[in-house]
């Protein structure tokens, strides 16, 4: 029912804000044909704003063979935008009684077979998908900003949803150069959101204490954890981090660190289960790789994170 | 009663493993004198694989004038190790009992106008220093993994600590080509490790329930925050992506979301004071930097990381 996700060629966006104009940026710098459907003429210019400067950033990354902003078309129309549609991101403002009724439409004018995905960060597909006549092939697709540079994108379905159309926007994204993340279940505020979230609401403990000042959190994130972060997740960083013992030696030794006063926030409890998942899970992401090789790789993709923002503030 | 910080030309680091190495290795590659105390000699070769290791890296980033392994000297003799030290970095072993009796000894060794600084990361320096004869120039500079790598060194006093000593250890950190946080209050984990640590909460909890598996959590926060984090702190990250409002925006728009769970962790009451410290904060570090230019030097920055990330790979 689905058609090869390495055949499309043609996608629409709907949406002119940071998120709808980021995604569509994204999309022409892989060198797809875009539709972008804005609610209002009044609306071109914000887009093409978002759509230009994203373009310079997508550029320096490196744009697709035949990537181009010609291959922009902007309609009001919105059966005319998703009619010969073979991907349909949705980046409508955060409404659940606007995105409900833009799905009850889009359920009928959309081609079966193509895919909507929804860029809410906050409302779960369950409730978008409730009046759509074909809600089966509707999912989540939530990037990160900005849209244009992040390769997030966290996908799940709502209650209505087929496996498979979960299954081919997974494959979709992966083809179209993002880093597609299938979520197990829908949770609110999905992964990434709620790890950043999480990190927000102890920085906001520690500024309403005076603990640390607005500068002293940035500080912190920037020259703490953050370059390493973007090599390697926290999950490897601890397990590389403990050496031979990796995951498991991280666990159980600072397990009981679980129960100090290290945030305002509560950890779950440390269960044989979870410490399981959690060794297992370091150790299926190493592979065969040792320790040592692993660190090597953290340094020397970290010096060149830290020689890149270098370069670039002095250049 | 301090020398100027911009004199110090000799440096004394006690460990031998990954923070007292990685830390030796840091002020070699500065161009500092170092001598590396360590308990025994069996601990040579840990410390020079460490020091080995991180060299590899510093390299890469660059030597200060005149920096060499060459001007590094191990000894295991403490009072021969400290007695013209002019600065002191100390990564002994993270148990009370070892450092009390350290600094007891330290205290009286180690010239008078010497700052000795603790790596500790779960200690208070209010503790360490309980039995040092000359409390007054003892601080924490906490240091984050790997220490030749990542620049942020977190400083506070304890109780018995004069104010000179920390600011004399944040203006020497910042010669010695560190990020220095210079905090408020000794609270437990200082600010960087809480944050990591609220995140790692979340991410345990996340698949304590199944509903994130370690790559997931890995591939969230490396295709997500975690680049744009590393040139821009969250504070400044909602900052600029509210536009014109800023912070006051999102605080405005989005504090209502403090209440939703979006993590399992509860957040602070959203008051005017914390509102307006964050607004302020976040104005402060702006400058009269408007924020469409931050939002490109942003996006040049992440295109300059994501770029480094994908060359570090394929090289």
């Amino acid at each position: 029912m689905y058609p090869d996700p390495k055949t499309v060629t043609r996608v629409t966006t709907i949406g002119a804000g940071p998120i709808g104009g980021g995604w569509a940026a994204h999309f022409l710098a892989r060198g797809y044909d875009v539709t972008a459907y804005i609610h209002s003429e009044a609306e071109t210019a914000a887009l093409m704003s978002v759509i230009n400067t994203g373009w310079i950033s997508l550029q320096s990354l490196g744009l697709a063979p035949g990537a181009s902003r010609d291959r922009l078309r902007i309609t009001t129309d919105l059966a005319e935008a998703v009619a010969e549609a073979q991907f349909i991101q949705e980046s409508a403002p955060e409404r659940l009684d606007i995105k409900q009724a833009l799905y009850a439409k889009l359920g009928t004018l959309a081609p079966r077979g193509c895919v909507i995905a929804s860029s809410t960060s906050g409302l779960m597909m369950t409730q978008i998908q409730a009046d759509c006549p074909s809600p089966e092939r509707t999912v989540i697709g939530h990037p990160f900003n900005p849209p244009y540079l992040l390769a997030l994108v966290e996908v799940v379905g709502g209650k209505a949803t087929e496996p498979a159309a979960v299954a081919w926007a997974v494959e979709f994204y992966q083809i179209a150069g993002k880093a597609p993340l299938a979520m197990k279940k829908e949770i609110p505020g999905f992964v990434a959101t709620r790890l950043q979230e999480a990190l927000w609401r102890e920085a906001l403990h520690m500024v309403a204490n005076g603990e640390a000042t607005p500068a002293d959190i940035d500080n912190a994130l920037m020259n703490g954890p953050a370059p390493r972060m973007a090599v390697q997740g926290q999950c490897m960083a601890f397990h590389v981090a403990c050496g031979e013992g990796g995951m498991a030696t991280n666990l159980d030794q600072f397990g009981p660190a679980l129960k100090w006063p290290w945030t305002r926030l509560e950890a779950p409890e440390l269960t044989q289960e979870l410490r399981d998942r959690m060794v297992d899970g370091c150790n299926e992401i190493a592979g065969d790789k040792h320790f040592e090789e692993m660190a090597a790789t953290r340094d020397r993709e970290i010096v060149a994170v830290l020689n890149a923002i270098r370069d670039a503030r002095s250049g």
